[in-house]
């Protein structure tokens, strides 16, 4: 079977193709490189690959909810995709992400067509407060950053993403004790959001830790996103939030929202702090 | 091998005991049955046992992200726990209850000893708000509900919950339309509580569909609970909030207080709307 190439870098980066027994083989770019290993949210785009190839009738991830057990590296992996249950609005499956014999993702996934829900009970209602953001232009650069912390951090070429500078003044050394970060979103390349791209959008600003002094690698034990509408084209809208560090642990939510106002993703994810660098 | 009788009720409903192979027999109560089907929180609580008799190095489920496939039904259960990998502080496994050969729940738990997080790392950092509530005296006792409710909602014996009149008047016909509700709770004999029975905890509020003029069965896709510290003695404080309805389903989100001020436990579920009655 052969697909026709992919026209943008994320659809390319995290494509899979299968080699049969619910089992699909990827390539874990060195273009998604955070330090030491490679992002998770990306993985989870990958993830979504393998889901939508095993599950067509069933193309978005609505609830995918991944257990970090080791950190991934630049390569080939294979993703499992075992359906445990199909019926028939959603379906859910057992997933591995496995590099070498060793699992670095076990995640569970439960799917189902966002397009039909949304036919199906157009009402939405939300109380949640989208984001307040100074413009694009008026927001820190990714781009900008260091040449040394861009070499560190290469993922950071996969997107443009302007931070909102009243959370990103640990930039300058100058931490704002807030437990927030926020800025606006869009692919480097111009391929507009969707679906699958939210699942890598949850895990790409910085550790909500660096707003609390606390610089650093943050490994995620734990990472549920949750997709709940299609996002419309244009910038979107990222903000994670700590409310809860104790025992080593903090939790980090995160709300996307797209050029509509519509808050098309909540993820939460439960990581270690940062080790005293 | 023979365990002591559990001294309390939680402990001995949702005791497991080992059949090999990493299985565990378990017998669902009718003492927890919701309207057609048995809590969620409490087959947790059950697969919590289970987990612990597996790894009983590593006795707190630290975050359990659990999918619902199909609703059980009080009876015989089996949970098969499988390590995925064991660390130095963390394990995490994947965990199916099962009934008559169909999954009820697919689940991912990362365990760990929570006193010992607590011991290496006894810093606490909170900006979360404990909810305001009157005293429990002044609340509205589950206890209190018409004696047709009881009969539908046998697990509402298992507990005293005193729901806070500012978000309990759609009892009497008129929701508030905040999208939360909240109260106190203990277990009604006497147990006080700990990180197992908080992954039942997290469950047992009405769905806060009910605060927004829709009642009914709201049955849940997923729900991740993550764990942050023992509990101290006393009451707990349960607090349940939506912030998105869209697409026919809603988020949950739940913190649990203890009665030092702590916030030990945050859990998030994704639902489907209620039908209309």
């Amino acid at each position: 079977m052969t697909e026709p190439a992919a026209p943008f870098e994320l659809d390319h980066l995290s494509a899979v193709s299968p080699s049969g027994d619910g089992r699909y083989a990827a390539d874990l770019s060195p273009g998604w490189v955070v330090g030491g290993g490679v992002n998770g949210g990306y993985q989870l785009a990958v993830v979504g690959q393998a889901l939508r190839a095993a599950i067509p009738a069933k193309p978005d991830a609505i609830a995918v909810s991944a257990h970090f057990l080791t950190a991934a590296t630049p390569g080939p992996a294979t993703v499992s995709v075992d359906v445990r249950r199909e019926g028939g609005s959603v379906a859910t499956a057992a997933v591995e992400l496995v590099q070498d014999g060793t699992t670095r993702i076990a995640a569970l996934a439960t799917c189902g067509d966002l397009a039909r829900f949304a036919a199906r009970a157009p009402a939405v209602r939300t109380t949640a407060t989208e984001p307040a953001l100074p413009p694009p232009d008026e927001c820190v650069r990714s781009s900008d950053a260091p040449a040394e912390l861009l070499a560190f951090v290469p993922m950071l070429a996969r997107f443009d993403l302007r931070l909102d500078p009243a959370h990103a003044a640990w930039g300058s050394g100058e931490p704002g004790m807030t437990g927030v970060i926020a800025g606006w979103f869009r692919w480097a390349d111009g391929r507009e959001p969707d679906a699958l791209s939210l699942l890598a959008v949850c895990d790409v600003l910085p550790p909500v830790t660096f707003d609390l002094a606390m610089p650093g690698w943050a490994p995620t034990l734990e990472l549920t996103v949750h997709l709940r509408a299609h996002p419309a084209p244009g910038w979107l809208k990222v903000r994670h939030q700590t409310r809860n560090l104790a025992g080593g642990m903090f939790e980090e939510d995160c709300e996307i929202w797209d050029s509509a106002g519509r808050l098309v993703a909540q993820s939460r994810q439960l990581a270690l702090l940062p080790r005293p660098m």
